[in-house]
């Protein structure tokens, strides 16, 4: 399906079986550059964190990368000083095989809880994906990061910097359950734009903030959260940096990456068939209309009657009511898509069968204005069905 | 099952059907003292609340009550002036009957949020609960109150006070979903005690923070929620206040009887077979420890996995993780009941088996120390299954 991608000038990457999965699946991926390149990242906030998220918080600091080398299989979180020392070693034997120094090694890992990274597979599966790197794999590094994933993840975007092409590949994994323990979100985006660390490093958290950070697939945040961004200037730009003629468009192709392979990540929701859009505005702030959104996305009970495809009103005033948004009751509409089912917070004379129209989409939005301020925020979920629990059960 | 249990002294009880719901079952009730009583009550903190929520808040200022009137199948929600009219009108055609003041009647409803109260059938209703509360109904009080509820709730406490005897009686509803939109929870609590209105708010209060407000079924707050105490003082003790000799008994009588129903309201959860305890211990504070608590309470992932059976621990270290409690991943240890099995962060060489057995049990405990401070704290939970999904999907 993404075997006809070329990977940005500069950039290898494989996939490869290094036995950790039980069932003999991919379950390591490399993305690795030719050429130093800047380095950005942004990391789960969860205080309970994985080793390889602490090494990577570590060696962003230094801020150029070569390499980054993941797992699927294991999470290698909650594993204590072995953990470190395994994740450390993890870096180590990557620097190795390119010549370079560690902390120019990403690395990630995504699955049980637990326990630790077995380096006697590990080790022997570094080797074999840098033989692999020699041309480059994107579908199967897409489908090495897989988990319980339905389907691989790959963005791409291309725009003209100084008469120069240049090409971004972004890599994505997540919602899935893990061998079977967490949902973790991980993406890799790649570049061969030169881009100035600093501004690369702002542009990444804002892309984010615009995109993975208005996913909400169960509400449960991960401990391996992880999203890395590598620039190599191998398009032979010069460096762009915020004041950059070209900063705009190079800006809006990484948030245009960042987007698609959230979507991605919301259309494979665990056991979801619904992809809904809560929109808020005219909150008191974007803060509170973000609030207000996460509150309607993130209620179960809006989330299980999407999956009966019921137009339940009134649960999403409710769960706008007690979110922490400043909110009027009296002043509150609400639209599916573009029939208005709420006015002044009461129902409307609207039929109920428009309404059932609208909720029995497989993609539809929920309209809610708080009639209150200039305030807005958007957030993309899924519906919550008896398929998720039967995943979610062990 | 409530049949043998009657009222405190001047109390009477009523449940009827007044043919507000489709099915003829019973739907409105009604709990009326002899006598003036002190009242207290406790509501939702939800923004969007419901008329008759409204109407008791106003009504508590007075501090004195003779009855409470509810309905189950409409919850007067959302409903605007017209609903504030209507729940205006069912107390004061209930004052009618009395012949009190419409501020000494409270009023309550449960049910699909949207509709206006049908006062042509609510009125009528009214004297049919007035007609049989000529002796008291517990069992079909209970029953009134029930929506997807599998059964009444009624606890009873008696104690000795200066040689009198002094019984409480509460009823409640919950979590079931109404026709079929909203948990709501509703209790009522009666008492033939003298007791000064000021230090019984207080006492309702804090005995509804240590019950009601510490169980957690979807993480929904309803538009509706309602707790009303109502003391008439029929045993013939001197008014009871907080410098008592007999408050302290007071209190933990007031207490068991919300505990027992909260407890009643967590084993009846939408869909739910399993009793979860999630306690916290060694946090920075009591606050920090119900945070923690919370967020693994509410978890779906760890609500899914009690419903498979699996002692899945990294899910609780991930939501304790992504809580606002302050933690330190590598102080954390976690319980199942007294199996041990996590310490420092990390997994003990505790058998599976063993954790297994704990949570195959229909009622367990998780213990988390977060070996930090002091503070502690416990909710009650259930779990998540495909069933409460079935439930909710309309």
């Amino acid at each position: 399906m993404y075997s006809e991608i070329h990977m940005p000038k500069g950039f290898k990457c494989a996939g490869i079986s290094a036995g950790i999965k039980a069932d003999g699946s991919k379950d390591m991926a490399l993305v690795f550059s030719e050429l130093p390149a800047s380095a950005a990242g942004v990391f789960t906030t969860n205080q309970v964190c994985a080793a390889p998220v602490k090494v990577c918080r570590e060696h962003l600091r230094h801020g150029v990368a070569r390499a980054i080398v993941m797992n699927s299989g294991i999470a290698n979180a909650c594993t204590g000083s072995a953990g470190m020392v395994a994740a450390k070693d993890m870096a180590a034997e990557s620097a190795k095989m390119i010549g370079c120094e560690p902390q120019e090694i990403f690395i990630c890992s995504t699955g049980r809880i637990g326990p630790q990274l077995p380096l006697n597979k590990i080790v022997p599966g570094i080797g074999k994906l840098f033989d692999s790197a020699l041309v480059s794999h994107v579908h199967e590094t897409a489908e090495a990061m897989m988990t319980t994933d339905t389907r691989p993840k790959v963005s791409v975007a291309e725009l003209q910097i100084e008469g120069k092409t240049v090409k971004i590949v972004g890599f994505a994994k997540g919602a899935g359950m893990i061998e079977p323990n967490m949902a973790t979100m991980l993406s890799f985006i790649t570049t061969d734009a030169a881009v100035e660390q600093h501004a690369f490093q702002a542009a990444l958290k804002r892309a984010v903030d615009l995109s993975f950070n208005r996913i909400s697939i169960d509400g449960d945040q991960s401990t391996n959260d992880t999203v890395l961004a590598l620039a190599n200037g191998a398009a032979g730009n010069q460096p762009l940096g915020e004041t950059s003629k070209d900063w705009k468009p190079f800006f809006q192709a990484l948030e245009k990456v960042c987007f698609e392979l959230a979507m991605m990540i919301v259309h494979d929701g665990e056991g979801a068939d619904k992809f809904v859009t809560v929109n808020v505005s005219s909150a008191q702030s974007d803060g509170e209309a973000n609030l207000a959104a996460r509150s309607v996305a993130n209620s179960l009970l809006n989330k299980t009657a999407w999956a009966g495809e019921y137009p339940n009103w009134g649960r999403i005033m409710d769960s706008v009511g007690y979110s922490k948004a400043k909110v009027d009751e009296n002043k509150i509409s609400i639209c599916y898509d573009d029939v208005l089912a709420v006015a002044n917070g009461m129902r409307t004379e609207v039929e109920q069968e428009a309404l059932i129209k609208v909720v029995s989409q497989t993609d539809f939005a929920i309209n809610i204005d708080l009639h209150l301020g200039e305030g807005t925020a958007t957030v993309y979920t899924c519906n919550c069905t008896e398929e998720y629990v039967r995943i979610n059960v062990t």
